[in-house]
């Protein structure tokens, strides 16, 4: 049974449903936009709309961008013989923060994943093959996270492009800088020992 | 410098700006609703301006409702010769889960704080006397927050309505159900002394 008014319970149950927002933080989201004056609250509404109605994937790399092709693939500066394979939108965020990579980016969209009914054609793997039809590309770099399903999709693509001649590497996996010998798994110390490099 | 399209940017700040959203939640929130259905979504942004449109204050209780009055002030079982003084919305659902209430609310909206320039005249103590004026009110139950503010509207409310021939009540302060006396602070104790009863 609820004690609030239907029009406050429809608000809560709304915010309910988004990811890592539970009952409480849910009634405090709801409140806070009852209280907020109207000119914030039209902005919120319409940054949803705006964002649902103006944002398409890239025909080319299938990042998410107000523009096609989005600016990295647009941007003439970025090396496009190298292609750095991510499994979500988000990962290209967490690359370009490092300010290291100059090449282009596919994002796959998700990972192979049988257990969850995913086979390689549900995610964007065809896209990236066509896109390394025209010889320009060099080197892919195959960045999906170093989970079971990404480690098996990175084989998966390793396998299927390594014949067409382009060079296909894997981003390393280690003790992360900060971390804790002590407190390291031991897949992950395993890794580690087997990508050390002479100094 | 943002590495996200402006769209998407939007969207984020816009969740940011929600109280307990932090910037790696905005964006998770962000991502979530553009993976949305179309469906979902509108249904989101209705609920939003739904609430704003209908939800409006209750002329008696300050309840937050989409009917005025409220529909515990319209509720002829409910007994309208107690009020509960509570300082927000959300302390009204609070007492109704405990369904040991059956009378009716007054919602100050704030407590008085000098600090942060709250007085009495800024929040509806005047709208509560006005309550009180046609002698059908018996008792009046403060629920005010146990901290200096709430204790401070406590007392003033009760040197208020006291000489009105009301009686006045305050909600007990003690160690909470399932609380350790070892970890309780020294105030609490002192209170929880102070309120023994004799078994």
């Amino acid at each position: 049974m609820s004690y609030y008014s239907p029009s406050i319970e429809k608000l809560i149950q709304s915010f309910e449903k988004l990811p890592s927002i539970g009952n409480k933080t849910a009634a405090r989201l709801a409140f806070y936009i009852l209280n907020a004056s109207e000119e914030e609250t039209n902005e919120f509404v319409s940054s949803i709309i705006n964002a649902k109605k103006n944002l398409k994937y890239c025909s080319q790399c299938y990042n998410i961008s107000d523009n096609d092709p989005c600016t990295i693939c647009a941007n003439p500066k970025r090396d496009h013989s190298q292609i750095c394979v991510v499994e979500d939108v988000r990962d290209i965020i967490a690359m370009e923060r490092t300010h290291e990579f100059k090449g282009v980016y596919h994002v796959l969209h998700g990972s192979i994943s049988p257990m969850n009914g995913i086979g390689p054609e549900d995610i964007k793997i065809k896209e990236l093959l066509s896109r390394l039809m025209d010889g320009q590309v060099k080197e892919i770099i195959l960045a999906t996270n170093p989970r079971v399903e990404g480690e098996a999709t990175a084989m998966y693509l390793s396998k299927l492009i390594k014949p067409l001649g382009i060079k296909v590497t894997r981003i390393a996996h280690g003790i992360p800088v900060g971390g804790d010998l002590e407190y390291t798994d031991e897949i992950t110390l395993t890794k580690a020992l087997e990508g050390r490099r002479e100094l």
